[in-house]
């Protein structure tokens, strides 16, 4: 949608710079609430008295956290969040918040959870920002560009330029998460043909595609905001996502992300004859 | 076997603490091989001509590295290596070498690989060492204590002490692995009633058991160089590990590792009883 830094400031009247900020301060900030209570012991006889309380309580804080800085840079904006629930305004521009994606690996102390803060413009997602902080790792994904920060390294996120589905790396979080009979035939019809699979590694999973270690990612029943923070790092980083009917993968569903719009075309006209039969 | 120490000291004429030094040398020579060749961006054409090019030196020069190490500093130890082959000696000490655990992770950049350099003696593991020079961590078991390590900080590993079933977080790489109808039907008999499943964390999923935040690892068909470094983390964090025919663990095989003794006897019986049906 938007090619480029002025192309997004002339039509939407906001610098994206002004964005970034945002998404950078709004991640760390997330971070502070995230990280201490990772890897935090617990006793068993109450671990999952009411739900997992540390990943509970990073999920709201972080949440909380976040808004309180979107509110005061751009109180006019939308906010679509997983634990406090929308905010609605008229404006064209919504952040979208997963405070902690990777729920599972969050409780068993795998560093590949991270905090998705995304911005969409008139529904399509335009800016994003993956964090993980116990590696450190920020991937943020902005008009015109896309890149890696670890402490002062940056460096631009690029894909492989991977073209074809046996020499792709796929990765999914979980085989058993395909649960429908058309679900499954089109895993396997992927499956089948990659060079290696992959599992377990939620939005990681979508950061190392960006930033070429991955070829294909394919995951069903997504919701918006486990995914419109990813897009825009993808799409700038040279890759390209859908929903598997070809759709837009923005608003979330049965998600399939690769490292090339040409890789993209195959993988979908192959699910789609997975369900041809 | 061993309980601490002393007792070991006394037994084998090793002052374990010369061990643990000489994993911690060649954990890090190792480190100096693997990490620059990690996330190594590479052209599509030539990706895969001939296997995976840098995690196939990362492997053989890891390796190389270690063996210099262990062969400076023990030079009468019998060493068994993934990469380069089996030095024999009338030693009852062996080093058991996996430079690096997890190829399908190092392969696509998800930082849960690692270098695994386990002792023997008289067949059974008695010391060993995990590595993972992207997040800066070390996992280390000696008689008598496991720790880990990140930079500066230091912090003896400890199990959850689960000892339930129904409250496990039960971690596998790939469902895909377990493939006779045997293998399956063991899994299932745990997977039916854990907690939660965990998919694709290789040697860093027993870590997170030994650091208390995994309480079930079950893998079919291990090598003893993948699992004998990890068989003294695990027990000296108050965990327990087997093969699921109960016998000892330090060989490879399908192995089982659990959070407390009294977890891993509830597990067997279940695997027993599902090969019974």
């Amino acid at each position: 949608m938007f090619e480029n830094n002025e192309q997004f400031h002339r039509e939407t009247g906001i610098d994206p710079e002004a964005i970034a900020v945002t998404l950078l301060r709004a991640a760390r900030a997330a971070d502070n609430e995230t990280l201490p209570r990772f890897r935090t012991k617990i006793t068993v006889d109450n671990k999952y008295s009411s739900g997992f309380d540390p990943v509970t309580k990073a999920d709201t804080e972080a949440e909380r956290a976040i808004r309180a800085i979107v509110e005061t840079d751009f109180p006019g904006h939308a906010i679509i969040g997983e634990e406090h629930g929308n905010k609605v305004t008229d404006s064209l521009f919504a952040w979208v918040i997963d405070p902690v994606d990777g729920t599972r690996s969050f409780i068993t102390g795998v560093p590949l959870w991270g905090t998705l803060i995304g911005v969409t413009y008139a529904g399509k997602a335009v800016a994003g920002i993956m964090s993980q902080p116990f590696t450190g790792e920020v991937f943020l994904g902005l008009p015109g560009r896309a890149e890696w920060r670890r402490g002062e390294e940056r460096q631009a996120l690029a894909t492989s330029g991977c073209a074809d589905i046996a020499a792709a790396r796929l990765f999914t979080t979980a085989e058993t998460l395909f649960r429908t009979p058309a679900q499954k035939a089109a895993w396997e019809s992927l499956a089948r043909q990659a060079l290696l699979i992959r599992h377990g590694a939620d939005c990681y999973a979508y950061c190392m595609l960006a930033a070429g270690h991955a070829d294909l990612v394919m995951e069903p029943g997504l919701h918006p905001f486990d995914i419109a923070a990813l897009v825009p790092i993808i799409e700038q980083a040279g890759g390209a996502i859908a929903a598997w009917n070809g759709g837009p993968a923005d608003n979330g569903g049965d998600i399939i992300a690769a490292a090339t719009p040409e890789l993209l075309d195959k993988a979908l006209e192959r699910i789609a004859s997975s369900q041809r039969g």
